[in-house]
């Protein structure tokens, strides 16, 4: 199977590195800071901090919007020929009312275009809830997982890892239909705050 | 229970239809043109032709976002005082691949903005597949209708309605909202024309 440094150890970062091992990869976690993450120790995983190499032939960005440009900082010219996955969801914490992104765009494709060109972008997981990740299950169906990108191989690697671990992979389009992603990502968070989904379902889609 | 006009005899139309004869509603059904829709023939609803008064407390919009302004032609002056349903999809259909209105706004914001300030716009069943609307089921689930809107009032009318024909109504907050609500109308509609969903199920709020 595939290789799979995931960055950030909060509760998505947690949840993926669970799909990862159901998959069979190799996982690789990177803590933002020396003692953080506790929460998430894994014996089948490899830990190391921000500004280590990074070993997965995946590199998820499993840490908060605002925080990209800091790993960017670090990671940038490591992320040239790796596959990048996306899964923020760009919600002004503030308000529950708007996202931190040009309304014309999304988070992928503006990180598409910081990366250097041999970096592939997909837009994954940013519609799904954590629980749903790492239970497999949305209420009575198979969690599905949305992805989004230009880079067809870079996709193909994304979709094996989520069936691979059990998962439903559903190819949404080109990186320009993150902005659909995140709006249904936006909408979901929303409701869940709100009480009406719960934070172990939310969208389903259905067959 | 309320009274609804429903402008337009398609698919949507006649799954509204649908909806609201199980909720109890006086129904008037308005033709495009005379000779139209005759697959939408109810008994129990009362029929006319664009450019008739409307006699529906709620006014469903059930045409193309393409007609609006034909419809608006005809109906602007006499939509103050409604509560006007918002139901469309404006996808650029050449390409399936973006919306024909600006990337911050939506059809709703767009048509309130269109109407006079009496008329209360209430995004909904835009997420809805036709199919979902008629049968009241969506796989195992019971149909979610999202909705969004400015006028409280408006917006409980449109869910006395919804749950009324047993459907499931989630309010999805302010008429702003409707700007995801559409992008998820789009993805939706999408991954129906490429075989991911059927038109008889697509996306599911669980609880």
């Amino acid at each position: 199977m595939t290789s799979i440094s995931i960055i950030g150890t909060g509760k998505m970062g947690s949840a993926i590195a669970e799909v990862a091992a159901r998959a069979g990869a190799d996982i690789q976690i990177i803590r933002r800071r020396a003692g953080a993450g506790s929460s998430l120790e894994r014996g089948d995983a490899e830990y190391g901090l921000v500004g280590d190499q990074l070993t997965g032939e995946l590199v998820v960005l499993a840490v908060p919007y605002e925080a990209y440009p800091s790993v960017l900082g670090h990671y940038r010219d490591r992320l040239d020929g790796k596959i990048v996955i996306d899964i923020s969801n760009p919600i002004d914490f503030t308000t529950y009312d708007e996202l931190l992104v040009p309304a014309d765009s999304s988070t992928a494709v503006e990180l598409s275009q910081a990366l250097p060109a041999g970096a592939r972008v997909v837009k994954a997981f940013n519609v799904n809830l954590g629980d749903t990740l790492s239970t497999g299950t949305n209420g009575t169906t198979t969690t599905t997982v949305l992805f989004a990108g230009d880079d067809p191989a870079a996709k193909i690697a994304v979709a094996d890892l989520i069936e691979a671990a059990g998962l439903r992979a559903v190819d949404a389009g080109p990186l320009s239909r993150a902005r659909e992603l995140e709006a249904m990502g936006f909408l979901q968070i929303v409701l869940a705050a709100i009480g009406k989904t719960r934070y172990e379902s939310g969208f389903a889609l259905l067959q």
